[in-house]
This record gives structure tokens, C-alpha cells and sequence, in this order.
């Protein structure tokens, strides 16, 4: 039962909660089914490929990787060690800091987000950006920063120091 | 390698497609702990959930609760088997075509979504329209509107005949 205090949505904010929640689910369906068709790559691997590309020396640490993409630790370590299998990831034990360990991109990992970056682009246009004017895209943006809040994914920093040395494994 | 007929995104576009995928992972992430921290269901559930208390007799043809979740009909069959199991939904043959089956809620579902609803809505409120100006819910409404297309949610016919025979299971 509701509680007197219960802060009810409004017929607009119910409105606009269930067109966003259509939109949502339909946008990451077509970009999941797009990426596993034509790449054979989840879309939370892609995001973890394009992280790790664009980080200095194309590594980052386990717990930054894992803040950047909002993933809990385990389900991340479970997504990088599937990279790993495929040769896209190497992961080493960080210097500077005994418990922690560093995901780094391999040249093939950086073949295969570049062989899938087109097609992924092609569908999030269809998907999301030829459907909408420039002011929306503008929009688009402060919503979501202000949804996403304090979080800044891909602005945390990397591994202070270089990582050089290999997995023991 | 990027053919040279691939769209790319521009820099407002990336920038709005990063922090939307920002938005949509925080926030349904803090939507789906809520439910279940303090109702133990699942998102997607819920949904379903809401689905069927809205429609006439609170029931809905398996195939049109598909569509109206944007689910595949697999994966909406194992959830509809999840919410059996709790007895919060029960699946009745539809007599209008033999192929199909209806879920109907019961009233112990029905309770389950009036226990579950008032912090579900709080939660709502506080990762997003607490978050928003008035104008930002109607530019995501119509933003919302633009992604999901032809989508709509809800919308479906429900099962043409009542459906009152029981389950042959």
C-alpha cells in the first residue's frame, strides 16, 4: 500500500518514464543484435574495448576500467577474462600497487574494435542520431548528465605508473 | 577499417551517445538494486507486472505481452514462468487461438506490485525527476518518442475473448 508519503509521478513524468523505458529497451536491442551479428562482440565488450583504446599506452587498471564502465568489479572481471580468451586483452599485475592488476589492450584487440567501429557507428546513427534535431542532441546530453550525476566515466585517471611487467599466470 | 562511406558520429554526437550510455547504466542500475534490495523482484518483472494490472482483466496474450515489453517471446516466457512459480501469475490457453496462452495476474501479484510500487516510484523520482526541469521531462518524452519509432508499448489489443478456462498443466 502507499505510504501518505509516497511521492507519486505525475501523468507527464509517468508518460515520459514509459516512452524512455520503450526507447531504451529498443535502442540496446538493435545495437546488441548489430554487434553480435555482424562482429560477434557484446556491446558491453565493445565499451570496455573502446575505454582501453583510448587510455594512455591502451591500459587502465581493473578498478578504473571498472568505474569507467559502471560494471561491478566481478561482472567486469567475468567480461575481461572472455577478452583474454579471445586475445583481445592481456591483463598484468600492476607495480605500484600489489593487489591491483592492469587490463591492457593487444594489437588484435585493436584490430577487432576497429573492424567493428563502422558498423556500430552506421547502427547508433539509425538508431539514435537520424532520428533526432541538433537541439535534441543537445538536450539528449544535459539530461543525461544530469541523470548520470556525479558519475564521469573515462575521466578517471590511469595507472600512475607504467605497468611493463607480465601476467604471472 | 572504416569504409569511407561509414557515417561517423561528430563530437556533439559522441559526446551525447557517451553520457546517455552513462545515464541509462547508473540509472538502471540504482532502479533494479532498489526492486530488488527491497521488493526482490527484478526490473523486467515489474514490468510485467504493470503491464498486466493495467490491461482489461489484468490479463494479456502471451505474444501482445511480448511486444508490449519489447521482450523476445523466450525470454518473456521464462520470466511469465518465474512470476507462476510465486504465484503472482497464472497461464490459462486462449480460446480464441489454440496456439496461444494468456498470463493473467493474480491477486497476490497484484498485492506483490502495490507492496512494490511506492519505492519503485521514489526511486524513479530520485534518479531522474528530481533530476529534471519541467521542459527536460517534455524534451525527453519527445526524445524518448523519436528512438522508440513505431514501438508502442501498451498499446497492443488485449486477447479479443475473455479467457476463463485454466491452465491444462
Amino acid at each position: 500500500m502507499a505510504e501518505p508519503t509516497t511521492r507519486w509521478l505525475t501523468s507527464e513524468e509517468q508518460h515520459a518514464w514509459r516512452l524512455f523505458l520503450t526507447a531504451t529497451q529498443t535502442l540496446f536491442s538493435a545495437v546488441e543484435g548489430q554487434l553480435q551479428r555482424d562482429s560477434a562482440i557484446a556491446h558491453g565488450y565493445y565499451e570496455i574495448l573502446v575505454r582501453l583504446s583510448e587510455a594512455e599506452g591502451r591500459e587502465l587498471r581493473m578498478s578504473q576500467l571498472a568505474e569507467a564502465s559502471t560494471s561491478s568489479k566481478s561482472r567486469l572481471s567475468h567480461a575481461v577474462a572472455r577478452l583474454e580468451e579471445r586475445g583481445w586483452v592481456q591483463r598484468l599485475d600492476c607495480p605500484t600497487d600489489r593487489r591491483g592488476q592492469v587490463a591492457r589492450m593487444t594489437d588484435a584487440g585493436y584490430a577487432a574494435l576497429e573492424a567493428a567501429a563502422p558498423g556500430h557507428a552506421e547502427q547508433v546513427r539509425r538508431s539514435v542520431f537520424d532520428r533526432l534535431t541538433g537541439d535534441q542532441v543537445a538536450q539528449l546530453a544535459a539530461i543525461s548528465e544530469a541523470i548520470a550525476g556525479g558519475a564521469q566515466p573515462g575521466e578517471t585517471p590511469i595507472c600512475p605508473l607504467p605497468c611493463d611487467n607480465e601476467l604471472d599466470e
